[in-house]
Parts: structure tokens; sequence; C-alpha cells
């Protein structure tokens, strides 16, 4: 119990909050099965890895690796961190978990994971073997297959589900300072885009990658740390592959160029795009017409965002607009995404969803159109659901002209 | 068999011989269980996802996000591309693969896996219904647990093991053209060393992201391409962390600072640690001792390196003289890891590892001593096995004196 108290006290920050909100929807350890109607996923336990739903719910963070570093939190007892001997001094000073077990490079991980899993009582099948048969636990949604076979093993009995059934509904919501870290992130990448636009000229000649290190750059500059995905600096016919993200192509005078991009603040992201067109020369034939219609779709997305209407309406709204001028089938994808420690998370503004929005989500909202060979536009905010609409974290002109 | 016939042409590249090389592995079809005593992993299929497995079968990379992408390579029909709609064209661009099918956000993702599973026989079971039943899947090492649950969903009579089974001991015998590029990612790292030597006093006063961003910098000046990890800059005591990467602590006259970084050219790493002291203090009472002890078990470990030697032994060269020398304790790591497209792989140095080395293996070689509140100190070089025992890929001076 010792540990349980220390985790819950108040030096826990938000993580005691947390532990203590996913312990309750871990239910009292008793099994319904991966078909439990309630949608609460009660279960006997989570076991998470290095991955964004351990910094939610800890704060360590730390890139996977092929070593075995798992959480392990039951419904009835105190967090176990199980971590290679190596990062133990690191997770006990860093994480908000007192009860941090280790194990050396010249043991067997497997009989770690057992011996924690005995602990917890999770292998005490209902034969009374070591099996777990009748144990329900939730892994990591990203947890790699190396340790879910592990875990498989240790527990031949159990059924498993994903943690997101109990963490995607609490991290959905996001608290004041998640919001504040979001609104200084999209703060770093608006004063970039807005130096860009006053680069102007100076753009034309630059390669996609000198002009995503240019970027990069300037987003430290602007108080944000590293970026929050891979810089997306697609000119041109470059601009028509939505994931395509910079090579070695010059940008041109006139080129639509699709600037997608981010850095992170206190671990959380921002996500904006623009398309700009640098240089004297003018854009291509259609490219003014498809730019103001991706705007008019965008527009009429952030204007549907409000609590209670789905995220289907949001995708339509945006949809719509493009269909009814004739772009439906160059608009390849959903129109967003949340956005919190994954710069892709619940909820998803996509086709058909009848997710209904509430204050404290934040997501994307980015329609596109994109004609193979020739361009891409997109235009990009992130947007906070408020109790009367929503606001957006990113505030520079959405059009495509730069000095 | 017009895909079968596309792949395996001489334009895949190494890519063709490759996927031959793991469809021989794979075996005739049949199931012979995961106990399977040859240990060659007779399996029908591989399903691999955004990872180092893909790029290395493939060429395509790209980060793993929420959506489906996979490749499915059967025993007995060419590989399939199952791809998010808007990566599609992005994937046919720059894959080795021919048969890339999508699926749009409007779509069933689930649906889409069953019907590639249903195209290539992998459904049909021993009863004839379709769950798989006789059918065994190695999936990537690092798939997320969202999308190995989908797999197991379609395929719930199957068996699942791990994708290395298969590739580990390609992957680990490196060609010509892989080692030129980590000599070449090495040399990065060694020129970026041989300035923060030259640099001297003037790295006192930085701090250690102050320093860690100053390295990054210069390892792209040198043809690098990002980092290989986190750059770790770890200064006085934060150095007997082995996994601290840096912080705000300011790098004074005297401390010893851990300097272990890497860089990428054709995405294949480097990865290389020296222990320097900078400014006109001394180090702390005791360093100088560390620090030979540290280099003179570095050099017994790779004299230790040649072919039929195993990875145990490389490990124990280095242990025994840090053990007896009383540090056994303070050295709570392996001595290497090998290093490709991921720089943690196969063959691990590590205790008791029975591994037998052979020419092609690239890895690591780096004890340590780590005395926690005080200082640590790491010497690590990568090495490429040869004929006659092996080639050092860093080659700047191993002392911790700097100008």
């Amino acid at each position: 119990m010792s540990d349980t108290d220390a985790t819950d006290a108040d030096a826990g920050g938000p993580y005691a909050r947390r532990i203590a909100a996913v312990r309750d929807r871990l239910g009292d350890g008793t099994t319904d099965g991966p078909d439990d109607a309630d949608g609460g996923g009660d279960a006997d336990a989570l076991v998470l890895f290095p991955s964004t739903n351990l910094r939610y719910l800890t704060g360590y963070t730390e890139a996977p690796s092929e070593r075995h570093l798992l959480l392990f939190l039951a419904a009835d007892a105190g967090p176990v961190f199980l971590v290679p001997e190596l990062s133990g001094e690191q997770v006990r000073a860093e994480s908000a978990v007192d009860d941090v077990r280790t194990w050396g490079d010249d043991e067997d991980p497997l009989a770690a994971v057992e011996a924690v899993a005995d602990d917890l009582g999770l292998r005490g099948g209902t034969e009374g073997v070591d099996d777990g048969v009748g144990t329900r636990v939730l892994v990591d949604d990203t947890m790699h297959a190396r340790f879910t076979q592990d875990l498989r093993e240790a527990l031949p009995g159990a059924s498993f589900g994903l943690a997101s059934e109990v963490l995607a509904d609490l991290r959905v919501i996001k608290d004041d300072a998640e919001v504040a870290a979001m609104r200084r992130a999209g703060e770093a990448a608006d004063a970039v885009i807005r130096e860009l636009r006053a680069d102007g000229d100076d753009v034309v000649g630059m390669t996609e990658a000198e002009l995503a290190d240019h970027i990069e750059e300037r987003l430290d500059a602007h108080g944000g740390t590293g970026v929050s995905f891979e810089t997306i600096v697609g000119s041109g016919p470059n601009g028509a592959m939505p994931h395509h993200t910079h090579g070695d192509r010059v940008v041109g005078a006139g080129d639509p160029v699709v600037l997608d991009f981010g850095t992170r603040v206190d671990g959380y992201p921002s996500d904006q795009t623009r398309t700009l067109v640098f240089g004297d020369e003018s854009p291509p034939e259609g490219f003014r017409q498809v730019h103001r219609l991706v705007r008019e779709a965008q527009e009429a997305a952030v204007e549907a965002v409000e609590p209670g209407a789905t995220a289907g309406e949001v995708d339509a709204a945006a949809r719509d607009v493009i269909e009814e001028a004739g772009y439906g089938d160059e608009f390849v994808h959903r129109t967003g995404h949340g956005v919190g420690l994954d710069v892709h998370e619940e909820p998803y503004i996509v086709e058909g969803s009848d997710r209904e929005l509430e204050p404290g989500m934040v997501f994307s909202v980015e329609p596109g159109v994109y004609l193979s060979g020739e361009f891409g536009v997109r235009v990009e905010d992130l947007v906070v659901v408020t109790e009367g609409g929503c606001v957006r974290l990113n505030r520079t002109d959405r059009g495509w002209k730069t000095e």
C-alpha cells in the first residue's frame, strides 16, 4: 500500500489524478471479456511500454527500444515499472512511480515479466494454475509485437485488449496546461509562416530540403523543441503527394508549395499547413480556384465545430464544398485528426463518424485537393472545442500570396 | 505471376534479392508450428508495417502511424502492399513493389486486411472455413499492438511469430554498400569529435542542450542526415545515468562529459562515444584511472572480435577487465549491439551469448563505468567483422584530453 499512497500524493502532479482515473475505469477486477457491452473496458491490468500513454500517466518519456521497459497498472495495486537496469536511475528520477524494478542484460526479461505478473495476481487462473485464464489485459496500442508476444507467453490463458479502451476517453479532453502548451507550439509555427511570407523571393531557388532545414531552425528560434512530425515542403507536383516530406526539388517562382509543419512545447505539438506561392511568376492555371475552394471548405468545417456536433458532420462540411465543385475524388483523406501528446490521436474527423465533439477536444481541420502531376493545396489549423464553438490555435493569413 | 516477375527483375536492386531470400526461408507453405526445430521459421507469410524491415525489403520508408500500412509477403505469391489511399502514389513511386492496394479513410481497414488475406489463401483453414487454422504468420517485430490485434481478428485460427525469425539472419550480414554507408556516417561523427577537441575551453559554459545542438549542426555539415538516436551529452553526474540524453546542466571546467552520438548516411547510422574533459581544471579524483580502465576494456573486447568467436566472449573480454579492477557492479549494460538500419539490432554483445561472429557483422563495442552522483565513462566504436578479425569504423583518439 505504501507505493499506492506515494503515487496518489499531490506530489504526483497530474499523474496521480490520471492513474486514479485509469484504475476507476479498469473496474473491480472482474473480467467481462473483450466484447464488454459498456465499452468501459473492464480489465484486470494495463501494460504500457515507452509511448505517449506512458508519458501521460507517469511523466516518463523514452524512445521504444528492443529492451523490455514495461509499466504494469493493475486495478487493485500500485503501478509497477519493470525496466532495464541501465534505465533504473533515470526512471526513478523522472517518473511519478515509486515501485521501479530492474532486470539486467544477463537476465531473461520474460522471467522478470512473469515475476511481476505473479506479484500482481495476474497469472492465477480460474483453475489455480498460472496461465492467467480469466484475466484480461490491455496493452499499449503501440506496443511492439516482440513484447506483446512475450506477454502472451507469460499469460497464455489471458485475453488481450488495447490500452486505448481506458485511456482514449481521458486523453481526448485536454486540460488547461495541455491547451496552453499547444497554443504556444502553434504560435511558434505561425511566427515561421509569417517569416516565410516575408522571405518571398528569397525562397525561390532553395531545395525543399533546404527550406525544411530553414523552417526547423526558425521553429527552434521561436521557442519550439524539434519538430512534431517530418516537415513537409511539397513544391509543384510534389504537393500532390499528401505524405511527401521534402526532397531535392528546387522551389521555382510560381510553384505552389504545401508547407505542413509543427514543433513541440512541453511535449505537445503544433500542426498547421499553408500553401504559398513564392516569386514573381503566376501560379499554374487553375491554382487560384482550387486554393479558394480549399479555404472555403476549411472555413465551412471550422464553422461546423461545436459541442454536440459529430466528427462526421465536420468532415461533411468540408467534403460537401469540395464535392460540389467537382473535386471530391481529389480530396483523398479525412478532414482532420485529434492532436495531443500524439500528433495523430482521437477524435478523427472522418466521413461518417458519429463521435460527438466535447469542450476540450483539440483537432486539425485540413481539407486538401491534390491534382496528380500538377500541384496540391492544403490549408490546416488546429482548433480547440469550446462551450460556444471553437477557437483556432493558428492565426496566420490563410491565403497563398507572399511578399 | 506478373507481380512476382516484376519484383524479381533486376530493376528491384537489392530488394528483389532480399525478397527472394525471405521466400526461400518461409519454406514451401507447410506449417511446422512455432517450435519448428530447424529455427528457419517455416511459415506461410510475413506481414510487415512501417519499419526498418519494410525498408530493407522494399526500399519504402515512412514513420508508423495509426493507419494500416501493411506489406504481405506470402511464401507462394508476390508481395502485396495494403496502404492508406493518401500514401498510394508515394508507395508506388518509392517502393520496389508493384501490387499496391489502397483503402480510404471512409472504409474499414480490417475488411481490407481480410480481403488481402483471402487473396493470398491465408484464411482457408483446415476445415475449409476462413479462420486461418494451420496458418502461421510472422509479424514485424515492432508492429504496433493495434495492428497485430487486427491480424489476429482476421485470422483467429492462425499462429503468430516474429518477422525476425526469417529476417534477422539476413540483415545481420551487411553487404558492401551497407558497410560503406556506415563508414561514411562514422566519418561524420569522427569529424565532429575532432572539432569538439579543438573547441576545448569554448565548450565550458555551454549547457548540455546547447552542446547537443552544436553537435547536430556539425553532423549535418559533415554530410550526415539527422541523428541516429537522441544525442547524449552527459556532463558530470549526468554521465552516470547511461541513458541520460541532455539537459540544462552547464558543462563546467574539469567535468567529464560522455559524448555519445551519431548520424545517418543513406539511412545507415553511426554510433560512437568519447568521454572528454574540457577547460583548465583537473577532472575529479579517480577519473583518470576509470577512464584508463574503460579504454583498456574496450581494447580487449575489440581484440577478441574475429569470425568464430562468440558475442559472449567479446563481452567477457571487456567485462573481465572491469571486474578485475573492482568496478563490475558499475558496468551495468552489455558490451555492445549490432548496428544496421536499426541502431540496435542483432548481434547483441551480451554476457553468455553463444552467437558466433561472422564476417559482415557490424556492432558497437562500448564498455562503461558509472559512478552514481559523480561521473560516467564510456568509450565506443563500431566494428565490422572481417575474415581476419575486425576493422573499426571510428578512428579518433580515445583519450579524454582536449586542446
